[in-house]
């Protein structure tokens, strides 16, 4: 892939007509301003990046309309210059690295490919698998018993999807997910934990990304549900029986704990636990390492362990700050209570009768 | 699998004799009320329940003796609805995907294999393994060299069990979990971190499951165990040679260091981490996102970081709310004695000589 | 691998001259005091190891050179057991479980491995691999287009390591460790949350050690940089265009988020939360479940959510103990001064005109 500068400015549509003086530039990859060679794009957003941009070895960099003018790279000046960065940039990503179905992938009767779905080498596809077109499927990914995906889904290697559970259409799974793995569910009786066996799947809509080593458990019984756009990071626990909105950020390494569910737009940041059977409301953005032990209404903003309004738990860490000061003022102002109190008794044995 | 009425009740002893009436009902799964159709059972616990259960899908749903009458599905009145539905649901799950050696595994040379053992495609099974009877290894697992497992274990695709681990009768591993890498172990030399040799092994008792993408590490020496009936949910990190006793529960995310032991029947709650030389008694419960960092008497219930009895840490949060409050009171109050102590004074100056 | 008593004292240049009386020792492994038999090597530190040395059937016991003379195993002097012990314990670790090329393994064309590489059974190398000298690629493992190792790595099964990126010499990756998932970039177009290319890569330098199911995300552009010597325990997130530097320990389920910097040395402990953009000086150490949400400088010991100095942390914690009984002191306190107030009232209002 190698475009021109014709060609860039052609994708920009928000930017002014191009200098005829770099016709001859040509474009192979994006890159940072550090690492930049002379074939790479760039972008800088703020006029401080001025002297960064000027010593880059960058063939060019977007720049915003009212960057400073400056020798070095060829400066093409755009409204926003980070998001067409990042459109340019989507057309440099990487060719899918396999294509058609490998030898050595095994798919068994039954299962159904849609049209130009890639196979991985040693991916295995259990019987009555749907896949849907174009999906990629990565080396050695074990797809279980009637398991769907929807068209255009990336699953990378390592990646175990287990039966009946259903993807919708363009999900990304990261290398080492797990999805439909049982719930933790068990019944004491008497003598030891009885597995309470888990019947249910997991139903993930359209648009969810899914991150590196996530785990997202299947129901009980009915679904574990995570609805379209929401994006999820590695490492993060999702129990089973809970509903994940739509738009969804669910941050490395949180844990929503079963049967509790995430209401649309949340943010629920890094190292956050969500306890069982609790709501988080739409638009709720759940700060990190955060505990939530009860339902947040739509719209706020938690913190701590366990989770209360944001201001409420920084106004009791500032207060707490100011603690061991306030103890030992305490003792003082105690002494001299106790002071007063005697010169008052003093007083009161001399007062005349 | 199908049932009727009266094979359910024959799985029901202590439930009254079934209603003629519906002798012709058909059974075959299990669900939620929300999502049961006809041909499913259901069950209720509770009084509030009735308006569900009478919207509900479902062929027949269990119900307690004391459940109200309604239209809509059958009722299966019995003293323990729920242990009864999922004594019942565990005849409805799914049954093993795989059958015999896959043709696309590898079993080196050595391995022994018991009566029924069933290998996915592309598992791998190492010199000197042994694989008691009835085992299912899923595809794309990897056992090494000298792993040992019981009777009747289910090992979950995309497993490592690493070299001379052993596993009792009946357990169940989950998806991306890896029994038996290196503990974390190093020595400072004055020029790097060096490592120390992990020559010890896992021992995993009977009954004990390990949950999706968990880690046990081997011990450096000597052994890392798991002692029968525990239950360990997923992302869990249990240290090199840690003793995990008999039917603990490990919620999702919790983590164990090195050396440390947690006692019978603990239950250890999600994102919990115990720091490493560290014992947690017989019975003890550790609240979610504790951090222990000192022994946990047997019985006890503690939570925070530190970890401290539970009412101590409740007691301190609900004074720390209190606060804010308090610093602005202890102002004005100093004030107060300022102004009293002046009026004292003044009081002083002027008592007759 | 069998050594007698005149090869360990070869072994233990500051040891003094062996006992001619033990020439017919046999030492086949290493082992715990508690489990040794007759062939193992053993070590005690402590004089209160004395018993557990005496009861021990090992047959030989590395102690200090001041460790008391007693019946038992025998007893070999040296100014530092400890780590002599380690040193010839390394000696007997496990011989690699593979040599050379597995027959199931995916080698495609372009791929160029070194001299005594070994790849285990199902593995999948990619084009234009490299992999350097007598490295060994366990089962399973995905390696992707472009991925380059240096000499004498080990790389456990069922690693993935993404397209491009690049280990150094004497790496160890455990298993299910994921190198070069997506970093987790997204901008809301006003509709859903779109995905920023993540075209950067992972460089790992020299004896690094990778735990398992660990996570580090390639760079949005650039790269996610792990330098020498560092050490990554298990379920570790490591968020992408971070850079953690040389020397480094990351404890388990510790999570560093996206260009963020760790200096040399500095030691992070378990379930460390290190947010987006801060930077960890070097030699820092971070306290078990510390959020670090700001720099920290060089050296410093910081500790709590959010992490502020160890030592402030610890204040305020031994001062929040104490708060439930500030507030009953200082509500009788109020009393006392409003007792007070009115007695000072009273001596005013019957002071002499």
């Amino acid at each position: 892939m190698v475009l021109d500068l014709a060609q860039i400015h052609a994708l920009l549509p928000d930017a002014p007509a191009p200098a005829s003086a770099q016709a001859s530039l040509r474009i192979h990859g994006v890159n940072t301003l550090e690492l930049a060679r002379e074939t790479d794009l760039c972008f800088a957003e703020k006029p401080e990046q001025a002297a960064a941009v000027e010593k880059s070895g960058a063939g060019a960099v977007l720049v915003p309309l009212e960057f400073p003018e400056l020798s070095g790279p060829f400066l093409i000046r755009s409204p926003r210059p980070r998001e067409n960065f990042f459109r340019i940039a989507a057309l440099f990503g990487p060719e899918p690295e396999i294509r058609g179905i490998h030898r050595s992938a095994v798919v068994e009767p039954g299962a159904m490919l849609g049209e130009e779905v890639a196979i991985g080498a040693n991916a295995v596809i259990a019987a009555d698998v749907r896949i849907g077109d174009r999906c990629i499927i990565g080396a050695s990914c074990y797809l279980g018993q009637g398991v769907t995906l929807g068209n255009d889904c990336i699953i990378e290697p390592n990646v175990t999807i287990q039966r009946n559970c259903r993807l919708g259409d363009r999900c990304i799974v990261h290398s080492g997910a797990v999805i439909g793995g049982d719930g933790f569910g068990f019944h004491w009786d008497g003598t030891g934990h009885r597995k309470i066996p888990q019947l249910g799947r997991v139903v993930i809509e359209d648009d969810v990304d899914i991150g590196c080593n996530s785990c997202v458990d299947r129901a009980t019984l009915g679904e574990t549900r995570i609805r379209r756009g929401t994006k999820i990071d590695n490492l993060v626990q999702v129990a089973h029986n809970t509903d994940i909105g739509a738009h969804v950020i669910l941050v490395s390494q949180a844990g929503v704990a079963g049967s509790s569910t995430v209401g649309t737009g949340a943010v629920i940041a890094g190292q956050v636990a969500i306890s069982d059977h609790v709501n988080v409301g739409a638009g709720a953005r759940v700060g990190g390492q955060s505990g939530v032990t009860k339902d947040v209404p739509g719209g706020a903003t938690v913190f701590g362990t366990p989770a209360r309004p944001m201001k409420d738990t920084l106004r009791e860490l500032a207060a707490l700050a100011q603690l061991p000061d306030l103890l030992k003022q305490f003792r003082s102002q105690t002494q001299e209570l106790a002071a007063l109190r005697e010169r008052v008794q003093t007083l009161e044995q001399n007062r005349p009768k």
